[in-house]
């Protein structure tokens, strides 16, 4: 059943190849597409365009078939194109007529974007979610581990003290940043674009204010065509903020692989949660992390595949834009399970002590050498030659211990001042407003 | 001179390898150098790390370079390897030991922190000021062609009805969303790294909140570690706004060579703005919307470019994070051209009259007959279907008028929505903040 | 069953996390597996590793196992970790201890390495002969439509007569220089790395160049260390040549979706090849071609997202190579069914006649009425005047026709010069050499 | 001047922009415009479009400013437009009428498709022996250190025991690979495009064999179409395998950068190749393996920028293709640049001995040991567990001596045979046909 059936036959083979793997997917925007009718009745019925009692039944069997998504309990049945059609379909079953009545005033271009848009909106609270339950676990462990040293290097060279504080604290900061990216994809997403139709609009006098706020968006997409517009653009904007996210893992998956070489030796796992090797029998294999650097370096490549679809299209829907389906949703997916695999791993972590002890890590001090000659008077420069003399000489002695003391430095962490911004950032999205608007639609 | 020299040379080709086009660079940061060299000795003054006449001496003569350089009066000498030696030497040579005092408590790596998120909040500020011109001008041509129809299509067939004024005003409503990409962006330059050092901080008890307050910062990169993360993140999230905008261009870019095309012949230009053909003496091309495209096309490989420079590279500075500057510096110019161009030719467009009345764009209406039947009782899929027959059988007939009224549609644009949805997103930046606090530090 | 079990627990998690989608990719490599051991144990023997009647009993099971597994008959069972310890676990049920000794003189990384070699070489040997079918129809069709004439264009501006036969005719030729980058690929594929182990080689002396000859290598991965870079480079690669007919075909989709809008109307399709809109009864969509475009498209994004899995991954194995497997694996079915479906879709294909007929193509003769000013002996640039001047003036009149004789032209195809040039091209992969080494190896 | 410029003045800010950076490149195709005109006169000479008397003159004309070129005393002068156009003036200036008459039988575009070709052709010849250089330092390094052993790592863990000789020369063998894939960009950009005029061909009986051989191509673009849409593609392909060669680089970069970290201390430089810190006296900085590295993983992203240039334009020529010249052209620089400092540096560093000696490389030698046991009979899987159990109680002890004997093994590296497969892949591009064929032109 295909809604636009008419009397010729579609190849098999083409309906393959175009279809594709779209019914799969589409059953994880089932829920919102019940939601975007739910919303969309009440509408019709508001302008005139459905009669009291269809909408009644329509809003009963929408709120049944609602439940049974959530239930898992629905499914797209063998040869039906996809959820839209699947939910249409099943009303038809129960209400006859008044069943296809609720296609009145929209098209699927604008259907499957409201679909999308709430959809989007969901996953995206999820991903902040977990992107916040990973930055609690890490000022934790920046908490757990303030007092622990470690060289700090830059250009891959010992350069100067620093401490697991400051290197769990890090990640969890760059999380805030991360998150403001979030915000934006996530303002973006929360416009309502249904009532564009195809893309022109219609000449029903549809009421898109109402729509808007019964789903629960910020504001519309007003221009119809510009709401068009908005699938892949969407998705794009998402996508860079999930490869945002995943930048950070990974960059720490990288730290962590290097740090649990022999020749860093800064941390260590229990053997249950590292691997072996079928040849040498000595290996502790850090495989989750190469795994969650690999699968976060993998959605930095996102953003790309999803421009390489839309660069050069002309205005207006064109078929592949199907096709964003099978590269975005996924990769909630992904980066869920990697935020949720950091947050499982780093508490196990073990942190060796007294790293800086070692020989190859002395000079780490100079810096706070020139300083300490700086306090006490010296010009920069002079103290600078001088500490530097010392080293060549061999006569550099490390300093009794490392005071720092101003903002963000390791005696003064900041976590705090870092939570206040978390919370801040979490508290411009506002989730309320759709959560509360969704309950509504289906009590 | 560099401010590491050693007893041992450096080979030539060393330096010219390494040092590459940052010069050149450089100069863009010159301005933002001396702002950042003025906050930090008035904080280090106050902190107890500079006396009180070398403080005055400094301010005075660091304006002075300052306005040299708003001049285009300061240049960075050969030999001379980036900007903050050069204003160090300028210092040293007119007031002796006390130029030397300037780099007490920061390193290069936080000096050019700061000098970038400083380039970046202004840079991005150009950029807004300029996507709000175009903006307008959208809005204006939106409103002048609202009158003139043209065919909306989908999957390039066509579809509907739209408007001159539909299609000008998506494209200002797309520069809303790429404004929330920007304020992002921006948000997350906005933050101090000054003090941060080498990226593991210092032994000196600076005062980051008094520089985060006198350079204008929202707030500060806290963690220290996380500051230095910063370089390369920021631009990487610079380049994802950047490159949303030159998304919006280039489409738009890519409909207008369509619509120029003999095929569509919805507009034209004059004919001193387009170009000929060395063997094709009719020729009138659209050069500057093919190159538009095209820049605003490469301008979206930006992100990717940047991303391959820093995945898997451990956290702490790497000397390549410099050739991020060779990167994004130049995107910037590139990207207020397009925009000042679009500008510039949108109001000299010459807008077909009467293109709907052309005969192959008459079942775009077929939509429009098929709701008609609808209002008149039919339901949906019954007036789809007869509207279907009456094409196949050649008696369909195009509707009196169009008369679209919902929110968005050809004939309720919401050009005003729209634009306070744009002043809205402008006025979250908060421009004055900076620019307040910038000009009191030169005062 | 993990080869590198120990006395400790993984946990599940963990497992899930790391091992991921491998076991369904690992069946696409099971037939090449067990050639790879059955080339690996004859060498084994050979150098007196393993016993004779060892080997008999091995050969006997492996080509069984082969058989089972060409029949899909053979599956990895849950809780076996991946096809190289399910083939091993299978032989020692068969064999008892003899079916341990596969393993001697190998690693899971040489054994995954020659996997992915053998699985690459056949895979490309199946693109290339799609891309050849695909060929001959684009020549069939350039022959059967040589008279009919397009406009060509340049800046999308109407320029000179073309016709279909040039227009299939240099698709066709296109993927000829497709096939040169599949060779490349094909080379850098068809080294043998077996024996490297685990990126280091081995204590054993083995004969790598027996296993090169019985697996029909044209030659091996000297050196081990390269060897074991190969993993991800040769990936790379093929996704490069992927990615190159990928961008024919969706160049040429383009250009089908453009001239099956009805501004072009130079083309349409059966209806049954076409799909409908749900709301629009007259439209008939080129759904297939958007949908190939789109995937062909993201397939462009493949190299990408190879090299930003393996950007400063230092020497050496790192377990996120495996997640190669489920980017590339997928595209070489995507490849084909576009190669197939383009195939099927373009004979069916109906030409409009008398195309150029229409007004607004006149002045795309305007090059040949200078060209024949030129040869009565008018200087260039003067008969370019005087053409030039005759369409301002709105008297240029078409030539009586289209005599176009050089090579590679429209009255001069040089279909067969090209087909020549295809059939070079594929001659020189020589794939009889691996295609009669695997047949020997399993009789 | 402008050979298409027509009564109407085009805007400086309209040339302004679509020229761009044009002329700057066009310098570096100055010498091949010349070569392809020397050849397409002579060839319309033969066809009876040019007197022979304007033959003779043109080509003595030409080939003078073929030397001035060559002697960097030719130059393009503000406002002409490109390198095209300026070749053109000088011979009206020097010949008058008979200067306009080179023009005939082509066009600009494949015109500039021609300098290209033979631009490309000439940049690869340049990079291959860029490569043959670095190849041979690779092998000389591999060959003096091949007694040296360091560490081999997998999963970034101690795994095996390596030498310097296995790793310089894997990177030898991996330019091997490389220059598979220059081959292929190579003869793809060794085929004549000129006599396709705009694309479509012309009336004009042109004889394209003739200036194929002329011109040194080991064959045609034989279809017209095909040539035109070579432009983009061609130059695509060649980015793919300069980001190769690159790819090959950086990761020897990357290596490097680690091993001179104090936690590998493999390696180091003498202090003159090394860059020091502004505030920490000690640093010794690899900045020049840090620069390539990034310059290196720079240009992998340079064809993905070229494909986002490319993607959905519909097939003819277009404006934007222009901007390949600055996508592309600098990269051949960059990597030469790359390539030669990498030979310059590779000599110079200082190895360290005795590396493996060290305790924490001890159970590198554990799949050796695993062997031995083997060896005297044990089977694998038994021995792998004894050598583990040996390990956890730690009683394992290193074998005496490393003997790996098989080919590409530490004890037998197969540098002569690496050495003859780059010899056979560089051979296989036949330079001297193209040097043949242009010294004959300018003779």
């Amino acid at each position: 059943m295909k809604l636009w059936q008419k009397n010729t036959d579609v190849k098999k083979e083409i309906e393959q190849f175009t279809v594709g793997r779209d019914p799969e997917f589409d059953m994880q925007l089932a829920a919102f597409d019940v939601l975007g009718s739910l919303a969309h009745t009440r509408m019709l019925e508001q302008v005139g365009l459905l009669e009291k009692e269809d909408l009644e039944a329509l809003q009963r069997e929408m709120k049944s078939i609602y439940h049974s998504i959530v239930a898992r309990e629905f499914g797209i049945e063998p040869g039906v194109e996809d959820i839209h059609s699947q939910v249409e379909l099943e009303l038809t079953r129960r209400l006859g007529e008044a069943g296809k009545k609720i296609h009145s005033g929209r098209s699927r271009n604008d259907q499957v974007l409201v679909d999308l848009k709430l959809y989007l909106r969901h996953e995206l609270q999820q991903i902040v979610g977990e992107v916040k339950a990973l930055f609690d676990v890490l000022q934790e462990q920046s908490e757990r581990h303030k007092d622990k040293l470690l060289p700090g290097y830059t250009h891959l060279q010992v350069a100067m003290p620093s401490s697991f504080g400051l290197w769990f604290g890090a990640y969890a900061e760059s999380l805030v940043d991360d998150v403001l990216l979030l915000q934006s994809a996530y303002k973006i997403a929360d416009k309502n674009p249904l009532g564009s139709a195809a893309g022109y609009g219609s000449s029903f006098p549809l009421n898109r204010q109402m729509t808007t706020e019964l789903l629960g968006f910020e504001t519309m997409n007003y221009n119809v065509v510009y709401a068009q517009m908005g699938r892949g653009k969407t998705e794009r904007v998402v996508s860079t903020a999930i490869a945002s996210v995943a930048a950070t893992l990974a960059r720490m998956a990288m730290d962590l692989c290097l740090y649990m070489s022999q020749n860093f030796a800064f941390i260590s796992l229990p053997d249950n949660l590292t691997t072996g090797s079928s040849i040498m029998p000595h290996k502790k294999n850090p495989d989750v992390f190469e795994i969650m650097r690999g699968k976060c370096n993998k959605l930095q490549a996102l953003p790309t595949e999803i421009s390489m679809l839309l660069i050069n299209l002309p205005s207006g829907y064109h078929r592949e834009l199907q096709l964003l389906k099978e590269s975005l949703f996924p990769a909630f997916g992904e980066l869920k399970d990697c935020l949720q695999m950091m947050a499982f791993m780093l508490p196990q972590l073990q942190v060796r002590d007294s790293i800086m002890e070692e020989e190859k890590y002395k000079y780490a001090f100079s810096v706070d050498a020139v300083n300490a000659a700086v306090l006490e008077g010296l010009p920069f420069r002079d103290a600078y030659k001088k500490v530097g003399e010392s080293i060549e000489q061999g006569t550099f002695t490390v300093p009794a211990s490392v005071e720092h003391t101003h903002e963000g430095s390791i005696g003064n962490l900041c976590n705090k001042e870092i939570a206040s911004l978390m919370e801040k950032a979490i508290a411009a999205f506002h989730f309320e407003r759709a959560e509360q608007a969704l309950q509504a639609l289906v009590k």
